[in-house]
């Protein structure tokens, strides 16, 4: 497909001339402009859809909040939607949180007035909806489209595009416990984070099936950060508590507790198998490499295009995750 | 410091509500009008400089064009670039490159009508600047602010924040060299990429201080991918070559190097040590510790708003970095 820096090195012209051509505006020599159809004709060039995507301005463009944009799973999200996006000639304006739910109360109670198309919501952190779902339905009544991105918010009219949580979780600490690995602790057991809620409850739901109950000094309630899964799993192993695996909420918390296990002289997986969650890039490049639980933030991302491009699409998307096994269990 | 949400608990409405009576758009009831008012005194409630940016549109955004968003590099630089920006009532737009040139022409282009207070640009991609100078004046004659973040272009008449490399690179080399850990292998010399280019040469530069010549044989030019790096190592270890170090162009490329080096029975660094460059988060808890050299994406984004702000500041700053002694060198 021919591109407008086709046409211009063909024109013999600048992009910017091929633009003004195209776009009536702006003053260009009529020798200049006759070079510039002549090869828009010769080459059939088609002005691409993000270039009228931004020529449009800003109501060709969702709003997308991010939980944290630092963290591996939201830039790999933001990548992915902007492309997705693209690919429907839309725009993307990119909010980061930083987990602050006065800054989300503070964009969505100014959405309405930024000429957007859409608001894409992608926070895991539990939401005050006494504030934040007056604010939704006022997004909603000023016409915009709301889309929920790993937040089930289905049941407040948000239609939610998200991945499978609580029973991949379950999956995984059962394949722990059929492998000999119990005792199995958790790390990151996030009370604030509605996938992290998530995540335990399929924790706690294999070991219901295999009729264990809970030892609350192996379930860590941390941060998602590789210090936090460092610190908590030391102070367990240095407390003296007795287990064979540990099912972290994401892989950051496992690179943590892979390396407080390393550095007391436990093997992984043989004294300690470590399973993570997300497949973050580095995971398999670790050593020992990560077994971990899959992420598809393109399939994510197509779906969230589907509701955006006005396509039929549920309320409810659920990405599957499956088990990637590595060298870590 | 008051915010909405308290002047809306103090008043009994909701924080939408508040938003109206300030704005003095939509209808609010006389009684609650009153109320609010009256919170807004008893509190001393001045509304947040970010919230009055996005009500003024997007002339109060910065668009801010990056290399790649799921490379950490540039995630950190625009979580801190978007705080640096809102401290100062600017808000931020993110266009991710994908590394694509025609991308980039098409967003420069398309930038002049779109609004934008200016455009910041990050990417270390060598620019073909007989398409990207004109294009870069011509958002300058539009009256749009513009900066380069990371690579210099100073000499084309745009201001540049950017990290020191290649003296970086040159001392990071020099401290392997003094070490006895040489001969020293180079991994993610990136002909296409200005900086890789620069933190080559830091290497070259550091070889000649030493009286040693280049052994083409030891310097490998690969993406910065973790893959790459675990091929490029495993395949010189695997021809017989010999190096007891690894200087990499970057975090990711040393995680696939030690990777590569530990699966073949390799000690890291009594056998061959490795230096990455970038201080990504995870280098400090992958075992050995990786060492690397500093980032300072805070710098960088403080740099940035002094510029976006109209306060004082050179055309060319230069952020210094430091060699992060840990376990792999």
């Amino acid at each position: 497909m021919a591109t407008v820096l086709d046409v211009a090195r063909l024109a013999g012209v600048s992009t910017a001339t091929v633009s003004r051509v195209l776009s009536g505006k702006g003053n260009v020599g009529e020798a200049a402009r006759e070079r510039v159809l002549s090869a828009v004709r010769a080459l059939d060039f088609q002005p691409n859809r993000m270039a009228q995507g931004l020529r449009r301005g800003h109501g060709s463009a969702v709003g997308l909040l991010v939980g944290d944009i630092e963290q591996n799973v939201y830039s790999a999200l933001t990548k992915h939607v902007q492309t997705a996006l693209g690919g429907i000639g839309l725009d993307l304006m990119l909010y980061n949180l930083d987990h602050s739910a006065e800054r989300l109360s503070t964009i969505l109670e100014a959405a309405p007035a930024m000429g957007l198309r859409g608001v894409a919501l992608a926070t895991t952190d539990v939401l005050a909806m006494a504030t934040v779902g007056p604010q939704l339905r006022q997004l909603q009544a000023s016409g915009l489209l709301v889309v929920s991105i790993g937040q089930r918010l289905h049941r407040e009219g948000v239609p939610s595009v998200v991945h499978e949580e609580r029973s991949a979780a379950r999956r995984a600490v059962a394949y722990l416990l059929e492998s000999g690995r119990g005792p199995v602790a958790y790390l990151g057991r996030l009370s604030g984070s509605a996938v992290g809620t998530e995540r335990y409850r399929g924790y706690a739901a294999a070991l219901g099936d295999a009729g264990i109950a809970i030892d609350r000094d192996l379930v860590w309630d941390v941060s998602y950060r590789f210090a936090a899964g460092y610190e908590a799993t030391s102070r367990a192993l240095d407390a003296g508590r007795r287990f064979h695996a540990v099912q972290c909420g994401s892989d950051e918390l496992a690179l943590g507790a892979m390396a407080a296990i390393q550095d007391r002289g436990f093997a992984i997986p043989d004294d300690v198998a470590v399973i993570g969650f997300g497949a973050i890039g580095w995971g398999g490049h670790v050593r020992p490499a990560l077994t971990t639980i899959s992420v598809d933030p393109a399939a994510v991302a197509a779906r969230v295009a589907d509701h955006f491009a006005g396509r039929e699409a549920p309320a409810l998307t659920i990405i599957p995750r499956t088990l990637l096994r590595r060298g870590s269990a």
